[in-house]
């Protein structure tokens, strides 16, 4: 069965075309600009080439038609009809209490993911456009929901409750939630594939370091706990987020700076993190890691400062399991920066830990690059966000 | 030589006269509503009877004379005359960035602490009023400021700043400070005694848990990170404040609640931690042992989080130390609570630690409570930030 993976934002939705019973990707692309002037999709059939179509798309519906006429499409086209479509799977970011895993759509999943959009103003309401979308041009077709907060919903109360007034708790559900679940779910159950032993018996930690970036800890198959809270902003230094501060310096800021909490919301949510540190230097952590090599010292302190982050999350985590047996470094940065890894994990010795310089340069490989034989393994586990919802989609529909 | 000791709260006045050279305590007490009616010294001779006297306190000035009085009391005094206080030592919250350590008191320093005053605007004036209270009632004795923040000024930058835009620390010196650095400094240095090894040899945590909660990473008798941050807000949950908790709270909650920035400060301020999350059972630790014991659900969930927060944070230290040596409970909950230590402690057994239960029943003692030979040890050390004060103030005027 061939599953479109949908991930639909305010103005742009990414789409995958995966073979689910072989896991092979057949085609991929993005439209951009949605209801935006100079709107475009990039498709790309798998082995073939990439094409770019500027083409008006004043909304979603328009951008989904697109997409299934790029597929469809006689010359570049990938199948014949949209009755080869099995399934549409949905990446939707907030889940809150209510879905704690993936479930097929109806009415009142709809309804559901609507009351979760006070949760997630800016999220929410773009994914269900994308279901709304897709439910007019292909209204046979089964379709499931894949949510972003899903895998972190078995965490305890100790690690999901703030020590706010638990009123708040109760009227208004803030709480932890965490996000990125369908990538920490991926990647700690190949974890496991990886070091040959049942998901089950592990203790693992998963380092999903990209533009946004969290932590999670992952025991016996289940999370227990997350950096990202109610909100993205939580947890480690991001590209542009500030993550863990003091929640006075909002107070400080507002008043120095003669703001509102709206407008020191912008400072932590768009000026800060990897891009404020540096003083403006870069917010890709390429540069950065440029900055890092040639001494430059914004570079060294922004550098320092999100790997000690990083450090003292799978410190924190090695706590609250009460051990670890393996680090999994994934998404973007993750994967792809051998100086972010070596920077972490000099840190780690004392839980055994020991890096293979030569295994740590590797890429897009799923590999061990610890060398020592006991105590916590390190792991490169290249994330794969779309193949985890066309299986999950899969196993609901087919 | 005898050193008086001022602790000064914008309407409170605590103090102590220490015999200098073998460490005594000689007389200690309490001035409380001090510009506000029904204002009380409450002044005890060691080994004589606790006195307490109902006397109108307009200002600090007045309240440092009646303790004086009380001193040189025929009585129930200690000293026969002022000459006999060789020495006063200030407990002064806030140094900023310009102490790293105690200093002689002169007008210079006295600016100084007055320009730090933005960053703790509860307690610099009302440290700076003890200050110049007893500057007009002992003009020629030697005075000595002790910071909360001294002993933490060396954290490396990769602890102290956040990731907020790098202009804000330069600007307006937004970095993490901490607090309770005398009590830190203090216990650390205690257990490295007790455990009979080199201060400089090791790696320390040290929890000071009281109504106030913080956590220090003592590398080589270094501070290199602590809980606290700019203010006392951050970090653990505490009696009444959130601790550490996602910034976006501030805004759902501005939002929701109809709220600033000051009001939401508030909550998590004064309305907040354990007293919050346990539903307003109480503020009181013994209180939510109680509860805990008995099973209440509100009392199991605050202390469950509470602890679950300590032990995540010496995970976190581990991690900043590559390692640890010790970890050292200390202050009101720390040094008094065997619940408390067993829940946190339970949690580190991949650190080594086993506890000893009755060693873990001791109290008002230094001991390692840990059975466990190899691997981090745990220690009970009792804080007594006063004699710390009064030494600092010795080594700076004898």
């Amino acid at each position: 069965m061939n599953i479109l993976v949908v991930n639909c934002g305010s103005s742009s939705l990414k789409f995958q075309l995966i073979n689910a019973e072989d896991e092979t990707l057949i085609a991929k692309g993005l439209c951009e600009r949605i209801g935006i002037d100079g709107s475009r999709i990039v498709y790309q059939k798998i082995g073939g080439e990439k094409e770019v179509n500027e083409i008006p798309m004043p909304d979603h519906t328009t951008a989904i038609e697109l997409v299934l006429k790029a597929l469809t499409n006689e010359k570049s086209g990938v199948v014949k009809s949209l009755s080869e479509i099995g399934a549409v799977g949905h990446r939707i970011v907030h889940g809150g209490e209510k879905f704690a895993s993936s479930t097929k759509i109806d009415e009142q999943v709809i309804q559901a993911i609507e009351a979760c959009s006070e949760l997630a103003p800016l999220h929410n309401p773009a994914n269900l456009i994308g279901i709304r979308a897709c439910q007019k041009l292909m209204p046979d077709t089964p379709m499931a929901a894949v949510f972003d907060t899903a895998f972190h919903q078995t965490m305890p109360q100790e690690a999901f409750l703030y020590g706010i007034p638990y009123e708040y708790y109760e009227k208004y559900k803030i709480r932890r939630y965490g996000f990125h679940g369908t990538s920490h779910s991926y990647v700690s159950r190949r974890a496991a594939v990886t070091l040959k032993k049942k998901y089950e018996d592990l203790k693992i930690i998963v380092c999903h370091l990209g533009n946004g970036a969290s932590v999670s800890a992952v025991e016996k198959g289940k999370c227990i706990d997350t950096s990202m809270g109610l909100t993205p902003l939580e947890g480690l230094i991001m590209g542009t987020r500030s993550g863990d501060i003091d929640p006075a310096i909002m107070e400080f800021l507002a008043h120095k700076e003669g703001l509102d909490v709206d407008g020191v919301m912008n400072i932590l949510n768009k000026r800060s993190r990897v891009l404020g540190l540096s003083d403006n230097l870069s917010s890709d952590f390429r540069d950065l890691e440029d900055a890092y090599i040639r001494g430059e010292e914004s570079g060294v302190r922004t550098l320092k400062s999100f790997c000690y982050r990083v450090a003292k999350y799978i410190g924190a985590y090695a706590a609250a399991m009460n051990g670890v047996d393996a680090v999994c470094f994934t998404a973007g940065v993750g994967e792809n920066s051998p100086l972010i890894r070596e920077l972490v994990c000099e840190k780690l010795g004392y839980l055994g830990i020991e890096l293979d310089e030569t295994a740590n340069h590797t890429r897009g490989e799923e590999i061990v690059i610890s060398k020592n034989e006991t105590g916590t393994q390190v792991l490169i586990i290249p994330t794969n966000e779309e193949l985890a919802i066309a299986r999950e989609t899969y196993a609901l529909v087919k």
